[in-house]
């Protein structure tokens, strides 16, 4: 039985890596444009808070930079993309201004479950363990949490 | 007894590091200097080819972008300074454009050697061995000798 907010699964397949599992009432098209067109990324991507587009080249080579303005202040994310395959994998560097120059890999894959349900996975590959660690302790799931569930009524609300 | 130019001796310490170490005839301030100054890393960066330096800040969060023309084509390299503790130690970001998202951390450690010459020790962690295999069968070597043959004779001209 599907429930109002789905939950996200988050496991570490290595020491190096954060795997996340999450489902969206959503078909895949429909994820896919929410991760990739700039408007609806500004929507979401922040935990609801205002988020500045700067750059968001959706293409192989092309650099994406964000930045979130919240209660406890502004941040400033970037990266640059890998591999833009429509509408099932990116795969894109993430950076955050507070520590510059530790440099995740994302790899965001997008599952078509057949019932207008889309299955998000995102594995987050570190060069250390101690940065994934690091992670892992800095509250990132309630973040990411939060993301997602705005990213759920964004969703609700396409065509 | 010193030869007229120094060899770089390359090692890999795990299977995603590769380990350089390399004499320069010139005091560490000196080579500090032209591994930050825009204007003399032009000079020797690109292996004695023209070398355009887009963007330069070296400073924590800073970041640097070079282009390099060569009669192999034009090619950019960019990144971003994690660390910038002078004279001793650079930690920053190296990403080729022709693989974009593939993201090395270099650390260049220039240690005083007491007798008027720098031992320059550069340390690479790449997130895979398939990507450090990759480097190291790219021709890298040949690169960057060539690159420090090119920073010997700008140390000599140097005060």
């Amino acid at each position: 039985m599907m429930t109002a907010t789905e939950q996200s699964t988050l496991t570490t397949p290595s020491d190096r890596e954060i795997r996340v599992e999450r489902i969206f009432n959503a078909p895949r098209d429909r994820v896919w444009r929410a991760f990739t067109d700039p408007k609806l990324v500004a929507q979401w991507w922040g935990r609801g808070n205002k988020l500045v587009i700067e750059r968001m080249e959706v293409e192989r080579g092309g650099h994406w930079r964000f930045v979130e303005h919240s209660a406890e202040g502004v941040h400033g994310f970037e990266g640059r993309f890998r591999e833009v395959s429509p509408p099932e994998r990116l795969v894109y560097t993430f950076e955050w201004d507070g520590m510059p120059a530790y440099v995740i890999i994302e790899t965001t894959m997008f599952e078509d479950l057949g019932d207008g349900r889309t299955k998000l996975v995102n594995l987050s590959l570190f060069h250390t363990a101690a940065e994934r660690d690091g992670m892992l302790n800095s509250g990132m799931e309630g973040g990411m949490n939060e993301s997602y569930a705005a990213l759920d009524r964004l969703l609700a609300t396409l065509d």
